[in-house]
């Protein structure tokens, strides 16, 4: 190796890490450093903004617990969430779009019976949502899993709410042999980004709307098909056309009917007026040339 | 605005945060936006990279606290550290070259006179590092702050040892009328970087040397001259060639010369053999075009 010169650096880093073990490792932190390197020769970047950006990572890190990702929060308002999404889901056209995950889902939510209540007791307008799973074919698919999970009339997911010891507005729902399935919650809200911590400092010093419109999420993981995670977002609501995380596509845009008190989706009875939402999921077959994971 | 398509989200994220108060802040996240877009679409980012990449970030915020700067770290390791010395400090050929200031400066030192020893009973072969403080047209600058530090020859620094509550390895040294200067310490040996954490984790997957050869560190910042961070390498140490963090310049390293027992540098005495090394720094005086700090 020479001694490093403005002219050089650039190259010798690349060519340091590309000796990864991996070669993909190889590619991606050699072309990382292409980047970064592209990035501050062509901003000049100072060294007070150098020293605002590994402050502003090192408080990303350390507001980020088992409950908060702001991490991923950042890569949604960035728009990089939505693109990996959509690098990595490349679903026909006849197939329900994939949305970002976000950075609150739980795992291991409690099972929940066709149309029973995941809001159970929490206050807001009742909802169905009800549909089929269907294969890219039409054929209906029974036994599938529906992951669903959503925020409180607050905008408050339950990984954001301290000192909770049973699942909140999520559960796990399964289509019937006929391939339908009813979720019944409350009717979901726009709401604000936390904005607390840095990635709200940022969003502060910008006019970015910090809010996203109102939705429900859906994660559908079914042997034989790609993994589908997506929102449900209600038709008219606000924010749709300046989601902050860029999660909106009008595939996922749904009508929310009022209904009349008296019977309800799931073959039973409900004593108030509700909200009914209609949507069948069309999930992607595996590509067969894909390794199993 | 239009709901989120492939091929129109990269463009989207970057008008919104066109949208940032301050033109400065807008050019920055506008090309942080394209650069980090172009990355992932070149790379085709699977999710699961992008999961272990927003891991790896969270545990080097986590790791970083007030004695230890992880992010400085990768930086340093990336050369983003180097390359934002070089973009910053266009010095002139005769002028002193700038280097890494490192993660392990500190703040306040105490005052040395001339001569004294900065490593005050910590083991190790003694060394004089001597010489001026000269402006770029050889004029000695008297009365000139030298801000002096290094690891020992475990290769810590004051910065990574817990518990120390008195200055170790560090002081500030004051040109004489002249424009001398005599610093007097232990010979500094090359050492590893911290492989504990997340960026010793990522080397650890290369066959990059993880050491950086034997040097001393140097700031000086002089009324009307440009702020000079740098340091002096011992010539014919150990990884010259492979510095972790793309430090060494050749302009930097300088001999360590034998000396006897007998009359020391300090115009004082010394019992015992010891190494000298004699540098002249050139400082390069600040543009007037410029606006002061």
């Amino acid at each position: 190796m020479a001694f490093v010169t403005e002219d050089n650096l650039s190259d010798l880093a690349v060519k340091r890490w590309a000796t990864a073990h991996s070669p993909r490792l190889a590619e991606l932190m050699t072309a990382l450093v292409r980047h970064l390197h592209a990035y501050a020769r062509e901003v000049r970047l100072t060294e007070e903004e150098w020293a605002a950006a590994v402050e502003w990572l090192t408080a990303t890190g350390r507001i980020s617990d088992d409950k908060r990702q702001e991490f991923i929060l950042a890569s949604d308002v960035l728009g990089l969430s939505t693109l990996v999404v959509q690098l990595n889901h490349h679903f026909s056209a006849d197939a329900t779009p994939a949305t970002v995950l976000g950075p609150f889902h739980i795992d291991g939510s409690p099972t929940a019976g066709f149309g029973a209540d995941m809001s159970d007791g929490i206050p807001g307008t009742p909802v169905f949502i009800t549909g089929r799973v269907l294969d890219l074919d039409g054929t209906p698919l029974p036994d599938v899993v529906l992951d669903v999970w959503q925020a409180d009339a607050d905008g408050a997911y339950e990984a954001q709410l301290p000192e909770i010891d049973e699942a909140r507005l999520r559960a796990l729902y399964r289509t019937r042999a006929d391939g339908t399935y009813c979720v019944r919650t409350i009717a979901p809200r726009g709401y604000a980004i936390p904005m607390d911590g840095p990635v709200g400092d940022l969003i502060g010093r910008t006019d970015i709307s910090h809010f996203r419109p109102a939705h429900v999420h859906f994660l559908i993981d079914h042997p034989g098909h790609e993994k589908l995670i997506t929102h449900l977002f209600r038709e008219g609501s606000e924010f749709l056309d300046t989601d902050v995380v860029f999660g909106t596509k009008d595939e996922l845009i749904v009508r929310f009917t009022e209904e009349p008190a008296g019977s309800s989706p799931d073959g039973g009875t409900i004593d108030e007026p509700y909200l009914r939402a209609e949507f069948d999921f069309v999930l992607q077959p595996r590509r067969t040339d894909e390794p199993q994971p």
